[in-house]
Parts: structure tokens; sequence; C-alpha cells
């Protein structure tokens, strides 16, 4: 099956920075934290596989591919279904930045040379990412099976061959902070049992965002192979156990090999046993893990685990390119976005997505120089606020549902299905509030901040298409009058071949007046230019408009209102030459007055406006590789 | 007359700095410099009114205003009119920055807490000083001609009124700097012949900063009142006895009230009387010759002098916001800038030409933190170039008409007109000569760099220009085919009003078929709105296209392409439902894909395309705004 791999990378990717997140938090209380790992784990584990059998009935419920956004749509309405949508562009946002920077963060314990150039190095990731995603590679599934399947191998094999040596070989494992002292900041004092929760609290949440990729199965559910819902719910139910034995394996094996963390921006630090103080931040678990496990009974084992989980964690990244996209084409089709961005398949618009959010993730680690541990603070409020409004938007469905079924069995089913709902509804509730209360001032506010611009943002521009639907709607047959004749007016100033094009094109629509106009910018210029119309016997009159303050816009807009108001029941059509230039830079040199003119009359009414288009030699060659272009745009749609 | 203080200002405010910089360059010499600014003073008054003397032949020679670029390129051809060009586009972006920072630095006399933000102000003033001109004032006479009169009325004052306190009061007037004494830097030794002769060249080009603006007035003879050439030239004359007595008279006053400058960038720093180290930069020569003649004996005076002084500098950048659309218009209409730029009556070529001219010069003072010591050496070679080619271009223009002029008495005339020519091209040519020796590495190198940077843009441009013309002249009759018949597609996805004046449209211009296409990107929307298209009993057929890609571009072009190629003697015109909108973030909502559209079909040979504009209301509103603009830039132009 392909489906899996797709998706998995987000989900499992996560078990790259939530241990680390939690040891992180916990090194607050010093020494006296570390021995609530296993616990907490355990904890989020069990908050995991709830969530998984929740969206279980999700995919059940809701096999269309609309996730969180159409179940709280469809149930709560369409201001729950948009703070779903404002939570998940952010998340698509946040996904990136931190998946990036953990990978970047674990390949330090590879690649010291990283340490001091963390942002930058990740940006030029997400820059790479966000290129392969605008070239449109053919993402077949097998890129991603491979990583993911040997991520896999590679967690198993580190957490069974560091049991084994333990248990049977008896071998004593130690993590390079192994015999560090770790000593909070003084502010925590981890004997007064309020600090201690709020400390476990604090690591908790942070530890959430292994949950994080969970939510992004229920909008894949279309991707599937038939029966696509049963497909994806096992495919969850798989993943989630997967990345909770993935993320139980990995904190019991820092237990066992004693790896520390500290939370250097809070001021924890390590003290050596030769009473040394460390100030920087340590290497990642994973890389610790490697180290202790791999190093020196088997050195490959470590560069594959450390490479494989850096190139997870850039799939989890690329993943997020993918949903971007699609997420903004459905909220296009509900007029919460531009509709261009609707028609996914042309370029143009998917990449404006691409390029968006790419920046947006480029900005957030520059900003935090790839710090994970302040990232994280901004990352899982979103993915719970989504979680959280999708089972209430469950439980209301199956309430829905109740009211109407008969049939016992299904009503059993039923009653179940709510049962898990509401249960994961209380879990999820639960953990958004922690989460709220504990990262809120520590960075959540932004990504609160941002949703709410988003939000704002969307309904501004629902309003707009709303009232642009009213104000356009066909209301009485006097929307459907025909004017009676067209006016054809020719913009011209040179005899040549694009004017004589022009000409030719107007009088062939047979309009019942043709005429040629230029405007007399100078003097000289245009009496050289009638001489020339005359004597190369253009078929049709020229008619010339004095410019006293040498414009032409003005006079000939002028013109052109004049014809209009003494034909009022007449269309004029303005034809205007155009040069198609290849380059960018040539345009700036052509049409920029047929660009004015063509804007002003666009503001007149009973005027349509012709481009006939002159192709000079630039332009068609580049249209020769529009077309290439084009055709490697379509083979990327799928 | 209203012309004189038009072009006065550019020419006279140069007192303003010049003085400055003549003593600042002494200053290296140490206290021995000082003793050569009478002579450096008349020695540039000679070549002042020898240039003036020149020019007044050219304004006679060449009436219409094209200035020193028509005398380049009619005498030494276009080469050497498009140096001349280059020139002058730098010369007003450094007019606008020396200008605007002379004022700041003038105004610090008055307003010592601008001392620190030089920079910052006088990017401000630019920005105002843009503002204004982008608003399109009427620019009558009267508003330059009161601070011009108040300039000169107020130097006037200072020399007479110090000279007479001092000569008949027998009042000791002593410049704030009076009792310092100046140690230059070590590097030069003043009593070495060699070093003195190089500070003192380096102080005569840094001098010649005087005769900047005199070129002005030979591009704006169109301006003058007839006789023009003869209002012309006597304005001229005039313009130089009174810049040249302003400018002996400062320096006079300078050297009996002991004004003192120091070039703090390059070392050199005052000694007071108890001695103390001063190593800021001192008061502009003007506020310190007001403190001494004004300060005790009549207090406003020192008030009127600094303000008009700065007001008359900020006219001065304000002519160049006049003076470079008129050259930008007519190197447009030689075709070496983009020809939309030659009609300069229109708002937005306008517009760029004065957003460039800004952006380059706050540039240049947030770059330079407004210090004129710095600007002025980037400053004069432009107009030198500009001034020895268009004397050069004068020589061959008076030996030309010596060929073939008979009559003695005119070509006594031309013989003397020729001779005056002649010493001016050998002043301004040594001039320039010591002004590239002294400035060179100083910052002249930027200023040419520029020049030939334009310079190759210009010709490039000229060349692609040229390409057109050929590429597009018409060859022979085939060029005229007339093609036999218009078919007409009609781009639709909704019924509501747009599309059905899109539809009505295409329909009043008989077109020999009209159907309308619509792409099908999403298969329920499509077959509600095809059931709707019939419900309504639309005029025309409509045809569905698949889009199994859910693009919209590429099917549609593919579709146009084949009823082409099907129909290759008829003409395609592809009609396209607008919306027009008032703002531009509501254009981010529509027509993005219309825009696509129109920008492939472009590209197609034997297509037109034909815009059917929709007026929603903001878009109307926004209409009569864009009228009244218009009206309002018609009353600018003149
Ligand atoms: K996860
Ligand atoms: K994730
Ligand atoms: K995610
Ligand atoms: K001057
Ligand atoms: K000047
Ligand atoms: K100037």
């Amino acid at each position: 099956r392909i489906a899996l791999p797709i998706f998995a990378s987000d989900a499992l990717s996560s078990v790259g920075y939530a241990p680390d997140e939690i040891l992180i938090m916990l090194s607050l209380a010093g020494m006296a934290g570390f021995s609530f790992s296993l616990p907490i784990g355990l904890l989020i584990a069990a908050v995991m596989l709830t969530v998984v059998a929740s969206y279980r009935q999700t995919v059940h419920a809701y096999p269309s591919g609309g996730g969180d956004y159409e179940v709280a749509t469809t149930n709560l309405g369409p201001t729950a279904g948009l703070t779903v949508a404002s939570a998940l562009l952010v998340d698509y946002v946040l996904t990136v930045a931190v998946s990036v920077s953990s990978g970047i963060q674990n390949a330090k314990a590879m690649l010291p040379f990283i340490a001091g150039h963390e942002g930058l190095f990740a940006a030029v990731v997400i820059v790479f990412i966000m290129g392969i995603n605008l070239r449109g590679v053919r993402d077949s599934g097998g890129i991603f099976a491979v990583p993911t399947y040997a991520f896999m191998v590679a967690v198993a094999s580190l957490v069974l061959w560091g049991l084994f040596q333990v248990l049977v070989l008896g071998r004593h494992l130690a993590a390079p902070t192994a015999d560090y002292t770790v000593v909070g900041p003084s502010g925590y004092d981890p004997f007064a049992g309020f600090v201690m929760i709020a400390l476990l609290a604090r690591a908790f949440s942070s530890g959430c965002a292994a949950l994080t990729g969970v939510e992004a199965i229920s909008n894949g559910v279309p991707n599937f192979r038939p029966p696509k819902s049963k497909n994806a719910a096992t495919t969850l139910l798989m993943l989630g156990l997967i990345a909770v034995s993935m993320l139980l394996g990995i904190i019991l094996m820092a237990r066992i090999t004693g790896v520390k963390m500290v939370d250097v921006n809070e001021g924890a630090y390590f003290v050596t046993p030769t009473g040394q103080e460390i100030h920087t931040e340590a290497t990642t678990v994973l890389g610790q893990l490697g180290q202790a496990v791999f190093y020196d009974s088997f050195r490959p084992g470590f560069y594959f685990l450390i490479t494989v989980t850096m190139i997870i964690l850039f799939l989890a990244a690329n993943t997020a390119f993918n949903g971007f996209p699609t997420l903004a084409s459905i909220l296009a089709r509900d007029s919460y976005l531009p509709h261009q961005l609707h028609s996914r398949g042309d370029r143009l618009s998917y990449s404006n997505g691409i390029v968006m959010l790419a920046g947006a993730a480029v900005l957030l680690v520059l900003a935090f120089n790839a710090s994970v541990t302040a990232l994280i603070q901004l990352y899982v409020v979103g993915v719970f606020v989504s979680f959280t409004l999708s089972q209430t938007g469950m439980l209301l469905h199956w309430t829905r549902h109740l009211r109407t079924e008969t049939d016992p069995s299904a009503r059993a089913k039923m009653f179940r299905a709510r049962t898990v709902n509401a249960v994961g509804l209380a879990m999820t509730g639960t953990v958004l509030i922690i989460v709220l209360v504990t990262k809120f001032l520590r960075g959540a506010w932004m990504a609160i901040l941002a949703m709410a611009l988003l939000f704002v943002l969307m309904r501004l521009i629902h309003r707009h298409y709303d009232d642009v639907v009213e104000e356009t709607a066909l209301t009485d047959s006097s929307d459907r009058a025909l004017p009676s004749r067209v006016r054809a007016i020719v913009l011209v100033n040179a005899v040549n071949k694009p004017t004589v094009k022009a000409v030719q094109f107007a009088r062939a629509s047979k309009a019942s007046t043709v005429e040629a106009v230029t405007v007399a910018v100078d003097a000289e210029d245009t009496s050289r230019f009638v001489m020339r119309w005359e004597s190369e016997d253009m078929p049709v009159p020229l008619k010339v408009i004095d410019s006293p303050y040498r414009q032409v816009t003005q006079p000939f807009i002028d013109y052109v209102k004049q014809v209009q108001s003494n034909n009022p029941r007449d269309v004029v059509c303005v034809y205007i030459p155009e040069y198609v230039v290849g380059h960018w830079w040539e345009s700036l040199l052509h049409n920029q007055t047929a660009l004015l003119i063509r804007t002003r009359l666009h503001f007149m009414t009973g005027v349509m406006v012709t481009s006939v288009p002159y192709q000079l030699k630039s332009g068609r060659s580049t249209a020769a590789r529009a077309k290439a272009a084009a055709v490697r745009g379509a083979d990327r749609g799928h």
C-alpha cells in the first residue's frame, strides 16, 4: 500500500522533536524533572490513541477529504469551519518551519559545522523544497516509501539493539550527557507542588507536538485505494500504533542511557563531573541515542539513523507543500480565498500558494534561528483548535443522525462512535486548555493572532464575493439589451505590420463603422505619420485628435466618450495593436500607454477593448517555452 | 519677467555650498590655506563668466530648448549626445541630493536639533518635494519669484551691511570660528609646492560647484517670453553677474570675519584659543556670516538669511523635478528611453520619472548622511562633461556654418561666437580634467559609473526599438491579408450580468459564429451551471471543455488552438467578461484567470482578445476619482 508512506512522514517525523521538547521542559526542574519523562510519554500516548480513534470515525463519516474543515463547517457552521481553516493554514506553515528546524537540529549530531547557522541552513532547505514543488515533481508514493520505512527500521533498531545490548549483553550504554548534572533556573522550585505541576503541564503540552500530523490523514482520504474509508482508518490506526511505539521506545531508551536536555533560553545548564558549566543546548535525543547505542558497536547505524531522521523531517515539510494548495483550493471554492486558487491544476495559482507557504516558513526559521523549542510554542495550538472543533462537530454529527436513524444495530454503532468522539473531545479540549495556559504568552499568541488575521481576511474576501454575486445577479430582461451596432476605433500611431493587422482584424469584424485614431502628441511626427497613412493607401479613414498638453490617454478617452454619447445605443469597440515580447523587461518598453488606455476604457460602460497581438520574434520563442512549461505543469497535477 | 526666478534657484543656490567647499578643501593646508580663498573665488568667477558667454551663443543658435543634448547630438553625433544625456540625468539626481543636503546643513545654524540626523531630514524633504510634484502643482513663476529675490536681497544685505559695519562704523565683526586655529591632517605639508598646488586644485574643482545650474537655462529657452533667445541670453548674463557677485561677496565677507571650515573626514580640526580640539564640522559659511553680521546688530536678518537660503536650495531641488521629465521625454522621443515617457502630459509616465529621481536622491542622501562635502565629489563631473561636449559641439556648429556663409557681417559675428565657444571649451575642458584628476577616486567614479550604465542601458533600449521597427516594417502586400471570417468564443463560468453583457456584445459584433465556452474544473459546479444556462434560455450555445487535471488555462488554450487550426483563414476573437473594481486588492480577487488566459492567447497569431468590462459599484466611484485626477494632471502640464 502506497498511502501509508505519503501521510506517515508528517505524523511519524514528530518523534524527531517531541521527546526532546519533553526533556527540555523537564530540565527546568533540574535533575528532579527527568523522572517524569515516562509518565508524560504515556499520557501523550493515551491522547494520541484517543485522537486516532476519533479520527477513525471521521474518515468513515466524511470520506470526501474535506477533513476537519468540512466536519466543522457541516456540523457547526461556517464560523467554526473558517476557524479550523485558519488554524490549519497556520499549522501548515509551522509544520514546515518546525520539521525543517528539527531536521537541521538533528543533522548537527552528524554535521557539527551547522551550529551557529541553523536559521540559514533551515531557510536554504525550505527554499530547496519550494523549488522542487514549484518545478512540479510527479509525486509518486515511491519517493516517500523508502525513507519512511527506513526511518521505522532505524528507530526500531535503535530501541531493540539498545535493549538487547543492555538486557542480554549486559553492556552499559551511556548518552554523552549521561554523567552531567542539570541545574534548573533558580525561579523554579521543583519541590513546590504547584510549580512542579505547571512544569509537567508545560512538558506535556510541548510533547503533544507528537500528535501533529494525525489531522493530515483525514484530509487525504480521497488519495487512498478503495475501500477508501476503511483503508484510511486502518492506516490511521497503524500509524497511531507505530508513532506511539516509537515515542515510548525513544523515551525509554533516553531514560536507560541517561539522556539529558537543557532549556538554555530559560537558564537551565549542565554541570560536568569536573564541575564545568555548559550553557549551550545539547545534541538532539535521537542524536544522543544514536551515539550511545550505535557509535561504538555499529557506527553505520548512527549515520543511518541521523540521515533518515533528517530526511523524514524534510519529507514532513514537503507534505505541507502538498496539503496547503489542496486546502487553499477548497477554501477558494467556498469563496474564502481568491477564486483563481480553486483550479489548482493551473501553474500560477499553485505556485503562489507554494511561494507564500515557503516565505512564511523562511521568515519563521530566520526569526527563531530554527529553534524547535521556540517554534513549538506556536505550533501545537493550531492543531488542537482544529482537533477540538472537529470532535465537537463529530459529536453533533452523530447526535443529528441518531435523531433520524431507527435501525437498532446502526444506532448502536452511532452511539459507540459518539462516545469515542465525546472522549476525544474531552481529551483534546483539555489539552487545548493546557496548551493555551502554558504557551499563550510564550508564543502561542503569535499563532493565534495569525489565525485571527487570516480569519478576518477570509471573511472579508467572502463578503466581497457575496456582494459581487448579488450585484451581478440577472434580475430582469433589461440586463440582456443587445446593442444595435458596433463602432470600431483602432488606436494607431505608426504605419507598420501590427497596425495593419489591427486594422484588418477590425475590418473583418464587420463593425458598422471602422476608423483609425491617432493622438497628435508631436506635431512633426503626426504630420509625417498622416502622409504615410495616405501614401500607403490604408483602407480606413484616419482621425487625428489634438493634444494641447502632450497627453495621449486623456484626449483619446475623451474622444471615445464623445463617440459613445453621440451613439448611446451602440457599443464602441476599441482595437489596440499590442506587441508581444519574450522578456519582462522588453514589455516595459511596449504597450505601457496601451495598458493605461485599456485600464481607463474598462471604467466606461458600453465600451469593449480588443487587443490585437503582434508577435515579435522574441515573443514567439517564449510562447514555445510557455507551452513546454504548461505541459510539465499538467504532468504534475493528479 | 517671470523666467529669471524659475531658473535662478538652481544657479544661484550654489552659493549656499560652493564657498563652504572651497574653505573646507583649503583647511587641509591648515591656517596657510585660507589665504587662497579670494584668488580661487576670482578664478571660479572667470570660468563662470566664460561659460555664461558660451551659453549665450547656444541659446541663440538652439532656441528649441534641447540644450546640451541637442547641441551635442546635432554637431557631434548620437554617441556624444547620449553621453551628455547620461551626464545630465545623473546631474539631476545630484542636484536634488546636493541642494537638499546643503539646505539641511544651512538649516542647522538655526535648528541645531537636526545635527546627527541630517540624512533622515534630507530624505524627508526630498520625499516631500516628490509628493508636491506628484500631485502636480500649477508651477506659476510667482512661487519662485519671492524666495529668489528674497535670497538676493538677503545675501546683498549680508555683504553690504557687513561692509558698512566694518568700513563705516568701524566695528569688528568676528565669525564664531574667527579665533580658532585650524590644524590640517599631517599628510599634507602646505609648504611643499606640489602638495599645495594639488590642494588648490581640489579647492578650485569643489568650488566649481558654483557653476552648476547654468546649464539648466539653455534647456529652458522655450519657457521664455519672445524674443525667446534674446531674453534667455539676457537672463543668463544677469544670472551670471549676480551669481559671481554673490560668490565673491560671500568669500570676501568670510575673509573679513575670519570664517574657517575644517574637513573632518580627512582629519582637519579646530583648536580653540584655550587649546581645546574640536573635531566636528563647523556651521556653514552663510550661517557663520549671518551670526557675525546680523546676530548682534539685527537679529531678524540672521533668521531671514538662513530661512531663504534653505528655501532657495529646496527650490533648486524642485527645479530638477521639472527638468528631469522634460529630458526624459526628449530621450523617449529619440527611442533612448521607454516610449511612454514621451507623452509627458500623461500622469503615469510623469510620475515614474519623478519617483525614480526622488528614489535615487534619497539613496544618496542616506548613504552619505547628507554630507555636501562627500556628495560634491560626485556632482561637478557630470556638469562639466556636459559643458565640454556642448562647447565642442558649438565649435563645430560655427565652423560648419562658416563654410557656407558668405555675408561678411554674419561671418564676423560667427567668428566672434566661435572664438567665445573656443575659449569656453578650453576653460571647461581644463576644469573637467582638473575635476577628474582631483575627484575621480574620491567619488566621481560613482557618478561616471552611473553615467556609463545609463549610457549602455539607453543604447540597448535604442537598439531594441530599432529592431522592432525593422521587424514590423510593412514589406509587401501579404502583410495586409484580410481574414475571411471572425469566430467569436465567449469565455463564461457563471450566468450573471457580466456574462450576459459579454455574450450580447459578442453577438452585436456579428461574428460568423458565436459560442460560449466553459471549462469543467468541478463536475458538480459545471452541471449546475449548464442547467442554469439552459433554463435562462441564453441566446448562444454553450460548449463544455473537460479538464482532467482541474486546470482552466491549458484546456481553454488548447480548444482555441483547435478552432483556429480547423479554420486557418479565419480570425478567432475571444471575449472575456472582466470585473472592474475600485481597489487594487479587489482586483486580486477577480480576473486573475482571465489575465492568465489573455497573456497566453497573446502569443497566438490569428487570435484577438476582447475584454468586455463590467463595472462593479466600487469601480464606478473609482472611475470618477480617476477622471478628477486626470483633470488635475492636465492642469499641471503646459
Ligand atoms: K505525530
Ligand atoms: K508533524
Ligand atoms: K502537521
Ligand atoms: K551656480
Ligand atoms: K546647482
Ligand atoms: K544642476
